[in-house]
C-alpha cells in the first residue's frame, strides 16, 4: 500500500507518499480500508520530531480516519468485512490501509458522508472526553472555547449547545468569528483586538465561565484562572502556548476552581475504548439527529499531505482539513 | 456571654474572653450552647488580620464546634432543644453560644464525647469534600497527605484506610510519623530528611500517588506534579508554603492529572449542607462503628485561647487542640 512517510523530522515537504508494507491487523484488531484521514497538530508536531509515536504505534502519522472494513483479526466480533467506519487511531491514517483496535471503531453516523466521518473521531472524543466526562459540563452553564474555529473548537461549540449550555469562543478574526456564531456560539471574542477575561466577565454578569477548553496552555493559564468562574473548571488539552506557567493556587482556591489537563493518544486502549462507547451513545444521535455535523474546511489528497500541513499550520483554516486517498 | 474577641490583629495575645451580646438565631438556623470548639489555621489567619470573616458571619472566630441545641430559629425542624450536636460553622465557635445554619448540624456521633465532637466537622467535612467528593479516593488507590500528624492528616488517614486505600504522609518528625502508622498510615515519609517524591514513587513501584492532599500551596506544587501517578488529582486545601507556583502544564497533561483547590469557609449554605450530608450518610456510620475516631491533642479552657493558638502555630500537636467553655 501508499503511505504518508516521514524522511526525516522537518518542514511539510518532509512528508512523502511512498510505497509501503501493508499492516496485518493482530488480535482484536480491524484493518480499514482508508477513505479519508484528517490533519491534527499533533501530525505537524510528529513530523517536526516533538511528537514521536508510541510504543507499538503506526510510525505513519494519522490520529484518526473513515473507511471500509478490509479484514478481522483475531477475536474481533460486532464488525463485518464492507462496514463504513470511522476510527480514533494511534497512529498511520496517512494510508490506504491502517490496522485498528475494534474498540476504537465507530459506525459512520446517519447522515455523514464516508469521507466526511474522518473529521469526527479526534474532535468529539477529545471534546467529550474533557468538557463532559471530567468537566461535567451542564445546561445552563457557560462554555469557554479558544480557538473556536478550529476543528476542536466547532465541535466544541455544537455539542455545548446541544446540551443546553451558553458558549462563548475566542478566535483571530471576524470570519472565524462569525462561523463560530452560524454554529451556535453565544459570546464571541476576538482575542487580538478583546481582553477575553474582561468579555468573558462582562457577558456573564461578572461570574466567569463555568469550563474553559483550553490548548493555549502556559500563555493563557494565569488569566485562564481569572476568567473561571466560582466551581469552574479548566480543561487543558494543548501547550501551544508553552508548557510551564504560574498558577495563582490563591485564587484558584477561592474560586473553589480545578485545571485538568489531557491527551487522548497515549491513553491505554481500555481507556480509549471507554471514551469512544460514551462518544457512540451520546454524541452519534446527535450526529444522526442533525443536531452536530462535521466541519469540514477542505479535502485534499493524500500526496498533497505538504499543503495541508501547510494549511493547518497557518490558521487558515475552519474546522477540518482532510486527507483522501486516491 | 462570654466570646473570644480580637481586639486588634496580632498574635496570641490579642485574643481575649470578654463579654459580647447573645447570638439570636435566624431564620433556619439554630442557637447551640457551645460545649467545645477547636483551633483552625484559619483561626489564626483571622486573628493575624489576613482572614476576615465573610459577610454575614460571626465577628469572633471558631469554625466548629460541639455542645446543646439552646433554642430553634423559625422554619427550623428535624432538631429539639437539648440535643448533643457539632456543627461546621463561618465562624463564632470560641464563644458561649452560637447560631449556626440547621443544615450544618451533624448528631454528636454514638461512642464520641460531647467535646471530643468539637474535633470533626471541619477535618471531616474537608476531607470527605476534598478527597472523595472532588478527588474520588478509591479502594486500592493510593492517597498522599501531608501534615500526617495534623488534625486534617490524622482524619484523612483514618477514612482513606476505611474505605480500603493505601495511605502515605509525611511528618516532619518520627514521634508524628509514628502516630500516623497507628493510625493505619502504611508509608511514613519524614519531609526533613527524605524527597516525598522519591519516596513516593518508590513505595509504589514507580507510579506515584492517585491522589494528593496538600496544605503547602506553591512549595509544593512541582513536586506534588511529579508525585502524581497517571490519572492522578492534587486536591489543595490550604498556602502555607505561597500562594503562587509554577504549574508544569506538559507534566500534568502526559499523566491525565488534575489540580483542585478548595475552602469550607465561602461556600454557600447549600453547598456546606450538601457536604454534610454527605458526611452524616458516609462518615457517621464509620464513627459509630469505631472505624475512625476523632483525634485529640489535648483540651484547654476557652480563656486560655491564646495558648492554643501558641501550640498550633508552633506545630507541636497531634490531632486536634480544643477550647472548651467553663
Amino acid at each position: 500500500m501508499h503511505a504518508i512517510t516521514i524522511s526525516e523530522p522537518g518542514g511539510p515537504e518532509a512528508l512523502a507518499w511512498a510505497e509501503v508494507p501493508d499492516p496485518v491487523p493482530g488480535e482484536g484488531e480491524v484493518l480499514v480500508e482508508v477513505a479519508a484521514s484528517a490533519v491534527n497538530r499533533a501530525d505537524i508536531m510528529q513530523r517536526q520530531g516533538f511528537y514521536d509515536p508510541p510504543p507499538g504505534a503506526s510510525p505513519y502519522p494519522g490520529l484518526e480516519c473513515s473507511g471500509r472494513v478490509a479484514a478481522l483479526g483475531p477475536g474481533v466480533s460486532g464488525w463485518s468485512v464492507g462496514d463504513e467506519v470511522c476510527a480514533l487511531l494511534s497512529g498511520g491514517g496517512y494510508a490506504e490501509k491502517v490496522a485498528v483496535p475494534a474498540g476504537q471503531l465507530l459506525p459512520v453516523p446517519e447522515g455523514v458522508g464516508l469521507r466526511e466521518a474522518a473529521a469526527l473521531p479526534e474532535v468529539v472524543c477529545t471534546v467529550w472526553s474533557n468538557v463532559f466526562m471530567v468537566s461535567h459540563l451542564r445546561p445552563g452553564e457557560t462554555l469557554l472555547v479558544h480557538g473556536g474555529s478550529s476543528g476542536i473548537g466547532t465541535m466544541a461549540i455544537q455539542l455545548a449547545k446541544a446540551v443546553g449550555a451558553k458558549v462563548a469562543v475566542t478566535a483571530g478574526t471576524g470570519e472565524k468569528l462569525e462561523r463560530c456564531a452560524e454554529l451556535g456560539a453565544d459570546i464571541l471574542i476576538n482575542y487580538r483586538e478583546q481582553d477575553f477575561v474582561a468579555e468573558i466577565k462582562d457577558a456573564t454578569a461578572g461570574a466567569g465561565a463555568d469550563v474553559i477548553l483550553d490548548n493555549m496552555g502556559a500563555k493563557y493559564l494565569d488569566r485562564n484562572v481569572q476568567a473561571l468562574a466560582v466551581n469552574g473548571r479548566l480543561a487543558i488539552i494543548g501547550m501551544q502556548g508553552g508548557r510551564k506557567g504560574e498558577l495563582n493556587i490563591g485564587a484558584l482556591l477561592a474560586k473553589r476552581a480545578a485545571v485538568s489537563a489531557t491527551s487522548l493518544r497515549a491513553r491505554p486502549l481500555e481507556e480509549k475504548a471507554a471514551i469512544v462507547a460514551a462518544v457512540r451513545e451520546h454524541v452519534w444521535p446527535l450526529l444522526a439527529g442533525g443536531h452536530v455535523r462535521p466541519i469540514v474546511d477542505r479535502e485534499l489528497p493524500m500526496s498533497e499531505a505538504p499543503d495541508a500541513h501547510r494549511v493547518v499550520e497557518e490558521s487558515g483554516h475552519i474546522g477540518k482539513v482532510l486527507l483522501v486517498t486516491p
